[in-house]
């Protein structure tokens, strides 16, 4: 049976094992129905010390191997996957109020988004399985790691994308030979679109929540995260949101670790939306405990890859923030631009809209008093090298010269 | 005095002491007179063996620190640069008849590109030698690595591309605060206008050759290559060519490594330029071992980053390929193109275009016969991402769809 116990419906708790079933509980459905990936962490225990860690070799997030849903090694690309920096900035702390300002920046992963994490265990799970084509719907990020990732195997990649994702997105998606679908219509659609076709053609389903090994492969930012900081997590981790994958996967790393007795508390997980997009935010407040309240909006935001009106893992990320103790915070797309000016000017990481988000949800809460004293972590989820029509909006143009001194001059 | 000797013209030889001058040799011009950073290497074999490097556990360029010109750590920028990933691909590298093929991936640096670890280094000297503004002519690597290393530090960086750089070279410069001149002219002609300014009013010039400590940055590719590979160097390193400063700090790094008894052998270096820009490759196919004749040329091609009519690293460039028993290859921008697209689909590795020129010199060789049963490196200097208008002229356009399962079908 291997290291995974079984596959948990997060809503009505019936378990499955791992071949009984491949994407959602039948009876709760796709959306309330996302399944929990749980291990024998009793076993897990004895073997994964802080020893352990500490003699390992390899800065991928590999490293967390016996705490995936993977077999052996076999299907491992040689990308060097997570592992990513986490920097640590005293003056901007300082001027925060913070005791300590950190940012984990994923835009440094290969396909330059956090995305990498959750594509790296799926393109595994669809060669472990034995298919023969991958699709993803998605609003860019999770598409371009998926065909990444599934470059250099034997899988066909079939894309669905909504019109409006930005150049470099899908110019990654073609440089890599994904077959990709334009779709008129928002991510929402694509995403329908994708799970239909899925179902329609036999092939394997890596979009967002009902492909249940996603949220495995993104909960290695956390493990990483706690490791880096040789074990002693900050008081709070913010994360931007969209469809609710990466902030699930987050609290669930935290979790494990917490189980694991590798950590003796975890962070308070903030989850940041944009104002536009923030479906789950809504829910989370209305939430009391009992049934998840699921309002779909039509989203628009300019963080694209946190634009979405119906997220699809909303049943996993405001159970795991509650239980987490964590909240969710809405920021402007004037407070997300913003924020991708000071981290670029002021720490030197270049964030997408959505990478920024979260530093843009930090500066909100500090000027509110909320963080004092606090430390804090920023999940940068993508480089800004993806989307640069957005920052051409929020910085002044060049200065178009003649060659001659005096051009200089004039303008100093 | 510390670590460094002494700088020493490449040309006439003359030594001069650290502060005795900052850029270039006065009898042999900017041209002819590039200096080079010599260290007290008798002193430095005591310390730097390989088992002083086994104990180190920064994963960074600056395990090289006793290397580099730097005197103190702190103004070291946190932004995780270098020891980017090298992998190994052996299908491939059947496939080309190599005993094996390494991707060194340069692209992974904060930045995204080779020249982060040469302006690591000199934005600290600028703060080292108390300077308040920096600048920089460049294709626009040089420029956006410069302004991303200078972002969080007080220099002001003041920027001089031409009006021809790809559009998110430009927005990487912008989003980190740098003053930006778009010039109307060449690469070559902003370049000579930076140093016109720098002179005119007291900058700190970080422009390639003039610059002696841009080489020593740039050196710390071959350092870690060397390393990653226990010390093992390939039979062959394949490095695109523009101004030539690149190319001369590998060489560099490799003869430090021999000199310092790292290593047993050093590889030969084989210089890659683009068909329309290769007039480095025109003075060493001339060279006798005696004068270096320069001819600049009106460049052009595709791959932006080298595309350098007036390589200002040229006598470094030529004397070092020499001495390492190296040479040159000419690639055209359609074999550019064509290894973009092969090194994406078959490593998962997106290079922009002059980051593919030393894979499409590889494949040229190999297809010659030149390079069988040999070990090969290429090294990638910059990600697919800083350039994806040249990635739309080679791919098949995205399938645009309405919302629809019949839609998909159609096109399957």
């Amino acid at each position: 049976m291997g290291k995974i116990n079984v596959l948990r419906c997060v809503s009505c708790k019936k378990e499955f094992s791992l071949n009984e079933i491949e994407y959602t509980c039948p009876s709760c459905g796709p959306r309330r129905g996302t399944l929990e990936v749980l291990y024998n962490y009793d076993a897990l225990k004895r073997t994964l010390t802080h020893d352990y860690f500490r003699s390992l070799e390899g800065r991928t997030m590999w490293r967390y191997l016996p705490l995936l849903p993977i077999e052996n090694r076999r299907f491992i690309q040689p990308l060097r996957v997570g592992f990513t920096p986490t920097y640590s900035f005293p003056d901007l702390a300082s001027e925060y109020g913070l005791k300590k300002l950190l940012i984990k920046d994923d835009g440094q992963n290969p396909t330059a988004s956090y995305k990498d994490r959750a594509s790296a265990v799926v393109v595994i799970k669809a060669q472990e399985k034995g298919k023969s084509v991958i699709t993803c719907a998605s609003t860019g990020n999770a598409a371009s790691s998926l065909a990444g990732f599934s470059a250099a195997t034997d899988l066909q990649t079939i894309i669905f994308v909504p019109r409006t994702a930005p150049e470099a997105k899908i110019s990654q998606l073609l440089i890599y030979g994904a077959k990709v679908f334009l779709v008129d219509g928002s991510y929402d659609v694509a995403y329908d679109l994708a799970a239909e076709a899925a179902e329609a053609f036999g092939w394997y389903n890596r979009s967002a929540a009902v492909n249940p090994y996603l949220v495995e492969g993104k909960k290695t930012g956390a493990l990483e995260l706690a490791e880096q900081l040789d074990w002693e997590v900050p008081d709070v981790v913010l994360v931007g949101v969209g469809d609710g994958s990466v902030i699930s996967g987050i609290c669930k790393g935290f979790d494990e670790l917490l189980r694991l007795d590798l950590i003796e508390r975890v962070p308070q997980v903030i989850g940041v939306q944009a104002q536009g997009s923030a479906p789950i935010a809504t829910a989370f407040e209305r939430y009391n405990g009992n049934e998840i309240v699921i309002e779909d909006i039509h989203a628009h935001t300019v963080a694209d890859s946190i634009c979405v009106g119906k997220p699809r893992d909303i049943i996993k990320a405001v159970t795991y923030v509650a239980r987490n103790g964590g909240h969710f915070v809405r920021v402007s797309d004037e407070e997300i631009e913003e924020a991708i000016l000071t981290m670029a000017k002021q720490t030197g990481v270049f964030a997408e809209p959505a990478g920024a988000a979260p530093f843009a949800g930090l500066v909100k809460l500090a000027a509110k008093g909320e963080l004092s004293g606090k430390s804090a972590a920023v999940m940068v989820t993508g480089s800004g090298l993806k989307d640069v029509a957005a920052v051409r909006k929020i910085v002044q143009a060049p200065i178009e010269i003649e060659p001659l001194l005096d051009a200089v001059r004039e303008h100093l």
